[in-house]
This record gives C-alpha cells, sequence and structure tokens, in this order.
C-alpha cells in the first residue's frame, strides 16, 4: 500500500445500524472521522503541528456518496488520503469499502482549512505546515 | 412561512458536542435527519406512499458546508424543504440556523433515489407520487 | 403536574434504533440526559451554581431498567426528579413513558458528585446549594 | 488471559467526548456493546443459538460506575465475561480499563433475559443452550 494512504478496520455492529439494518447514514461520519484521527497517528510531524494548539484543521464542507448499504457483521476498511492542497484549502479523499468484495460502500470528499484558534480565522497554508502536507499528498 | 418548508427547533446539548465544545460534524447529519421525518411527519399524503413498505427514499449523495460552530445552549432551526425533483433523482435541501441571530451554522443538500424494495433497485419517479411531490418543491 | 417534577417530550426516529428497530440501549441515555438538561434549564437557581464554573455534578452511578421497546414513530417522555439528598451523594431519578398508553419504557436513577473543579474531588454537597436543593427533592 | 473473558480495545477520539472533554456517559455503553459483540464473535457455539433467530438475549437492567474519566487519545480495553447464569436470567459483567496504568474507568453489570422471538416472552434458561453458557461462567 502506498505509504501516503492510511487504511484502518472495523466490524458494523447492531449499534451502527438504523431501524432499516444498515449503517445510519450519520455513522458514516464517525468511521470516517475514525480513519482521520487514524492518518494524523501515523503521521505524526504533521500532527505535532496541531499538537501545539495555536492551528487547528477544520471542515468546511463534507461531500459523501452512498453507494451500498453495509450491515451488521461486515468488515469495513477506511482508506484516508490527503488528496490536494491549495493555499487555503486542502482536501482529504476518504473510501469506506467493504472487505469480503473489495466494493466501496461510500466514498467522500472534506475540505478543511486551517484555523488560527486565537482569532478563529482561516490562514494561508505555507511555511513548515505546507511542506509537511505536501510530501503526503496523493492525487 | 412558505408551506412547502419544514422548520424543526433544538438545544444543543452537552452530549452533542466534541471534545472541542462544538457541535460533532456527525450530530448535524441527526439534525438534519430530524428535519426530514419531520417534513415528512407534516405532509401525510408524501408519508403514505412511503408507509406502505414497497417503495422508500434513499439518499444517494450528502453534500454538507459547515458554516459556524454550534455551542451548548444555542437553539438551532432545521429549515427543510423539497427543492428538485428529476427523473429519477430528488433533492432535499437543509439549512440549520441559530435562532438567537439568524446566521447559517451548516446547510445540505440530500440527494435521493426512490428505490423498489423488492428488487432493491431505483425506479423512476413518476405517476401518483411525482404529482404530490411536484406540489411540494421549493427551488 | 407537581412543580418538582420536569417533562421533555421526543418523538423515536429511525436513526435512534438500532438494526432489531428497538431504541438502541446507548440513545436512552441521551434521552435521560436531555431530561436532565431540560430540568436545569426549568430551575435557573440551580442551574446559576454550577455555571459559575467551579463546581459540577458528575454522575458516578446510572442503573437503567429497560421495561419495554420503543419503536419508530413512538412519542416518548422523559420525567426527571432530584429524588434524593446525602451529605456527599445526590440522586436523580427518571422514567422514559410512551405517551399514547402510559406505559413505561425505561426507568433510571443516576447518582452525582458535586465536583470541585479545580481540585478534581467530591465535596460535601452544604451550604447554599443544598438548600436550593432541598427544596426540589421528591422522593 | 482465562478464556471465559474477552478482550477489546479501542482508541478514544474526539467523537466519543462531550463539551467537558470527556468520553460522553452514552459512549460508554457502545463501547460495552461492542466488547459484548467481540464476545459472541469469539464464541461460535453461543453465537449459533442466537443466530437461528427464534431466541434472542435481551438487556433488562444495567448498571454501571463510572470510575475515571477517559480523555482523547486514552487506549481503553473493555473486559467482558459471563458473571452468572439464573434459571431466566443471566449477567454479563464488564470492565473499561485504561492501558496505560490499568485503572478502571468504568464497570458495568448487564442482566439479560432469553427471549422467544415469536411471542415476546422471556423463557428459562436450559438445555443445550444453558450447557455452552455453563462453561463460560466466571464469577
Amino acid at each position: 500500500m502506498d505509504s501516503r494512504l492510511s487504511r484502518t478496520t472495523l466490524r458494523v455492529r447492531g449499534y451502527h445500524l438504523d431501524g432499516y439494518g444498515h449503517v445510519n447514514n450519520a455513522r458514516y461520519l464517525e468511521f470516517l472521522e475514525e480513519g482521520r484521527w487514524a492518518y494524523f497517528d501515523e503521521r505524526p510531524r504533521l500532527a505535532a503541528f496541531l499538537s501545539r494548539g495555536d492551528l487547528a484543521f477544520v471542515a468546511v464542507n463534507l461531500n459523501i456518496d452512498y453507494r451500498r448499504a453495509a450491515v451488521a457483521g461486515d468488515d469495513l476498511e477506511v482508506l484516508t488520503r490527503l488528496s490536494e492542497i491549495g493555499s487555503r484549502r486542502a482536501r482529504i479523499h476518504q473510501e469506506i469499502g467493504r472487505v469480503s468484495d473489495g466494493k466501496v460502500v461510500a466514498s467522500a470528499d472534506i475540505t478543511f482549512v486551517l484555523l488560527d484558534v486565537a482569532t478563529g480565522r482561516a490562514v494561508t497554508i505555507d511555511g513548515e505546515i505546507r511542506e509537511a502536507m505536501a510530501q503526503l499528498v496523493l492525487a
């Protein structure tokens, strides 16, 4: 697997489902968030910028395609990669796949800004943090 | 308020927040879902088609803009309207606003297909259900 | 209704259910938490002690009986009351009922301590906060 | 580790927390549920009785002690064991511990009945299912 990609797995449980027996739409966002935390865990240089507390990545848009319904007992994998960096926005692409047959269950693009926590304003992504991110882009 | 629009309100509570003290991204999807259920509750003719159980609306895409962070104690309103009907897809537009100042917290478009539950396939939106929906469109 | 009792209502939705079509066990805790926030909203004198930020009520035990399964469309009411104050612990009793027939769906006792936020230690419940609470007890 | 005990691990993430930066009370119930599903996954003989669909274990009581607050980044382990079988009720004991120092974060007893799905009534726990369970009890 490309080192710019992270892979997290989970098993669908009863509490992930809604009344139709399918994974609830909101749960997919938790699966995606889990994938993004794992991505940062595996990239300590990037995580270090954020752990100082003066800067934070904040999601401004999420666009998710629901392709297939996942059900109880399905093993899913969440693939996460940084797909694009602009001057003020960056994008993460994620896919949730079913392990048994490799079919895509959902795919999502999350657009982030880099927030200056003190002012509450988005700042330009440049300098060291841009360098660290540039090496991770997998378009 | 235009009769083609539904309004649902809720107060942000501690269990809606994430570790940053902001409403968690996945919670907004529950707020939106609550708004859609309320929309159907108020439109019994439309709800009747779905309660027969042979047809179901299934989300295939969600596109959500996170505009401002909501915090504990905020009163929010969810505005829901049917914004578009194509031959095979329909779209619902929703806005989550802060009651105190009317600012938009998040806005979302949810694209649906009409699923034939028996075959698991999307069907054309026509006949009586199309008529019922056509009267509700607010572009 | 006794003024020492709070009542909050909600309608069961698809996203509250688990894969069996019943309200998920963890959701009941959110319904209970909603009831407790509403209880404090309606008792500003009590809420004022906590809004200063140096003291907080923290749950140390929850004991919940699941009596009946609630399903989509059920209207539920959450009844909340302070049931007991000891020197170091207080207890809130809550019942979740089905509005249509008044049957109890779940009932719970939540035991709290009063935490000194600075030291992280439980303190004796006395003085003004005890007085404010004593008037609210409904055994 | 005793073969009658199951161990599941997870890392606390931002979406598990509430507005105080602590794991939300309702999330612990999801962690416990995850532990119970893992327990059944590892005990196929027991799972087989339930997968036939005519019998189901249904929780009738949960008693949970919140001992310490878990925060973002904590690695937790959920230990699950069958602690008791009566004629009509069984009990599972679970502990959630912090991996770094072995301290208990929460502990819980969940009491179940065996439900005849067709009649919706609790039945006596006997015959083959009792035998299968008896070997697993760790008081």
